[in-house]
């Protein structure tokens, strides 16, 4: 199974592509950061992250997309650019007839250090780790996407058996 | 100059059409909502959205789009869903070339009524008058969308004449 992990943003947009199967060692295809610069407006910003991606998914060709799913409880400037460039994300996975999960912060954590709670220093060394990287992929947002990608490759198995048995469960209808 | 309007929601995107000059009679060329399906999953409904707007955007051609600048103070979950259909109704015009003007509720309610804390009902009241048409749009989304549209008009010259002097000061450096 092949991730693609976005950390989304508007200046700096996480992305990390990993080959994987639950249970077995995993493998780093590529890492990087899609830019877009800071003096620009919002809309055009919001293009330049889309031909980003669109990069990505063409060269690699992910069979699913993992993304930050974005809370508003933090600084509010943020939390609205954040949630923008996870917009065009989504779309653009969504657009392929790509599935498109969504992990919070704290489940990636959990997911590749064991605590919810774990610092970033924490992170980037257990994904350099379970990745057998030479050293941590810089900046943090690109170690962060591939946290995401693994995260979205242990979680997977999980998270289709429950689909299927709501899906199951619909097609049945409710248990009476 | 005809402005497309645009009130941004996952579930209803308010779209309304004008054509109008400042200090002339406005004409509403078209108005409706882009829908989607409330138990779709947030990646499908912002391909949905963004077909819609690009369908508006295709029939009727604009000059400029105008959409609601969103704020975070209020309820989180709507706000998130909020922010994201913004980012693709931005993300569909800028990639036109279209300009992309962001308007804040307050500014559009002062635009169209003349007070910024004007409720729903006055600001439908006031796009049916300046609109002359027979009946408030329906939906408030729709209603909203069209106020946009004409908060645009209103306010884009006065808009054009700060970015060109902006640009003019960024272009001879700073004045000592």
């Amino acid at each position: 199974m092949r991730v693609l992990g976005v950390d989304p943003g508007l200046t700096r947009c996480g992305v990390g592509v990993v080959d994987g199967t639950a249970g077995r060692p995993l493998r780093m295809v590529a890492v990087g950061v899609v830019r877009t610069p800071a003096d620009a407006e919002v809309p055009q910003r919001l293009v330049g992250i889309e031909r980003g991606i669109e990069e990505w998914l063409d060269e690699h060709r992910p069979e699913a997309v993992a993304v930050e799913r974005v809370f508003s409880q933090h600084n509010v400037r943020t939390v609205m650019g954040t949630a923008q460039a996870s917009a065009v994300a989504m779309l653009c996975a969504a657009r392929r007839g790509l599935p498109v999960a969504l992990h919070t912060p704290s489940e990636v954590k959990a997911a590749v250090s064991g605590s919810g709670r774990a610092d970033k220093a924490q992170v980037a060394a257990m994904v350099t780790r379970l990745l057998r990287l030479d050293a941590p992929p810089r900046p943090a947002d690109a170690a962060d996407a591939l946290a995401l990608a693994i995260c979205h490759i242990w979680r997977a198995p999980a998270l289709n058996r429950l689909q299927q048995a709501r899906r199951l469960h619909s097609a049945k209808g409710p248990v009476r």
